[in-house]
């Protein structure tokens, strides 16, 4: 598309607002170097005039705030540990940073102050596009975010959960099948899992998962759910150990319980693999750094915390995304997981 | 101050500008309602028709932008591990909140860019204040803040880093002396520390502390800088563990360096704390899901983001803020440190 040269010109505008034309094209053009109140005076005159831009810029249509929204709904004692949430956050960060823009970060506790964050942020026009996460069964920032499609939002979520919104999403589904499968075939046949949160709504996929894949497989499997903290994880491994019979594998649903899992089978005397096989999901530095080494279900969340901020991108410059999916998890047989002691 | 009367009402401000009086309070206040442009446009006209503000309201002077900055200047991958800083930032968010107040993040690697985006941000007044961490010896990023008194900063960092800003700081010479007291009780003659970067301003005070106290205690001290990451870590004991004699107790600048050492001992057939005592630093949940359960200098992190946060935001109201400091370390023995075998 050839550059169509408007009437109006940057220095037309600049003589109306008395400002510089460098200032003037930092404000038409969403970037920094001027502040709110000549930018918002820049756009006013821009338009008076009839200005229009060259090419396919929209920055009339729509001055930048090179800002991405995030809320946050973790209690902070729980952020604090979730190594997962630190991944997603580097690579988010690190890649909105490549494009100079910034990650605005609430958090807030409860659904109606989440919402109520959001409902200011399309108000207002704070952010430039919006990041959805933790998504609940029903969740209703859904419905809002549907109901304003000049917010351009991402959801880190399953397409069942998003009513059509764009999302970035993770087999789970094929994880957890992939993860069984390698149990079954060393050998176990008691499984039980160390959930997550019941309302999560990608806890809710593992678990429909879960309960389908063991009994194709002739697993007896049990599930406690948790709050995902090392302490709950403790918690729930002392009481499946206290079981007659025993599991002889259990799998958790975050690096930081499987830790602290392998720590209460040691100080109980369970020898790990020997007497009780463990795995974990999401594979951060901790199961590498544990010994023995622990089994995981890997997948690259510095890697998709990147891909979802060049998809947000995407959909800030007027792109079209639909479900995409992440690289896929691997299993990374460890130290850990071993046949079970006849 | 008795509340005074202006002749000019935000009814007239509102009629001028064509908004309900609610949005020109709400543009005037700086609060969320309103979108930039029409906050721009009520400042302007509130400024022409001469509009004050009553009782100590500063809107006019400036409308609050509600946000605070912070530049992390990690690496992706480390930012990933870095217990620490999750934990800050837990607290530090979840204070903001409270306020009503949001985290503008940017993760920029290197001085130039790090300093860039402050500059950016003096310039376009984008946040109310922002705080500065992991300051380097020299930080040019205190130059620059002390030449701009109408940014609001806090520091956290020893104020013998800062050239005069606010700071929050924590004991860490103090805590040195704690820990290596500790260790000359149980009967350590050769101490080995596992540090972080020799170039941030927080390593180069510990090894200043460790220096003059394992002098003092007649402590045969070796000290490893690393880059903070697990593997450093772990490449880090491999090293010590292979030395002639052997310290016969390793102290660590993180968590994540301790955990992986601790791997690292037991695989290798070094007992702890038999064989071998590891202390860590800062005690996040890494410390008390290993087994065994990891002695550790612990300081309340969340605690100290949060107060971070109430010092900044007390910073931007006006308010003065010297030379804080945390909440002490308190030296966390646990079954990770033992008495040296003979």
């Amino acid at each position: 598309m050839p550059a169509q040269k408007s009437k109006v010109t940057i220095f037309d505008v600049a003589k109306a607002s008395g400002v510089s034309s460098s200032a003037v094209s930092y404000a038409l053009n969403g970037k920094p170097g001027v502040s709110e109140e000549t930018r918002a005076k820049v756009l006013d005159i821009a338009r008076e005039l009839g200005w229009k831009p060259n090419g396919a810029a929209q920055a009339l249509a729509k001055a930048r705030t090179r800002r991405i929204g995030l809320v946050l709904g973790y209690d902070p004692k729980l952020l604090a540990v979730e190594s997962y949430m630190m991944e997603l956050l580097s690579g988010l960060s690190a890649e909105l940073e490549r494009h100079d823009y910034a990650l605005l970060l609430r958090m807030a506790v409860g659904r109606d102050a989440k919402i109520a964050i959001i409902k200011d942020w399309i108000a207002t026009g704070s952010v430039d596009g919006l990041l959805l996460l933790n998504l609940e069964i029903g969740d209703p920032n859904v419905e809002l975010l549907k109901g304003h499609p000049e917010m351009p939002v991402l959801a880190l979520a399953d397409p069942s959960l998003t009513g059509g919104l764009p999302t970035l999403s993770s087999d789970d589904a094929g994880a957890v099948d992939m993860a069984m499968r390698y149990l079954a075939e060393l050998g176990h046949t008691r499984v039980a899992r160390v959930a997550g949160p019941e309302a999560l709504g990608h806890s809710y996929i593992r678990d429909a998962a879960f309960s389908q894949i063991t009994a194709e497989l002739g697993i007896t499997y049990r599930c406690l759910h948790t709050d995902y903290t090392p302490e709950s994880g403790a918690e729930a491994t002392k009481l499946l150990l206290s079981l007659t019979p025993r599991p002889t594998a259990i799998i958790y649903d975050n690096d930081v319980m499987a830790l602290s899992g392998l720590g209460v089978a040691t100080g109980a005397g369970v020898s790990v693999p020997g007497e009780l096989s463990l795995m974990s999901w999401d594979d951060s530095f901790m199961c590498t750094a544990a010994y023995p080494n622990i089994t995981a279900m890997g997948r690259d969340v510095v890697g998709s915390g990147r891909q979802a901020a060049q998809l947000l991108l995407k959909l800030v410059d007027g792109g079209e995304v639909g479900c995409v999916e992440e690289s896929p998890y691997q299993l990374r047989a460890r130290a850990s997981t071993a046949a079970p002691q006849a």
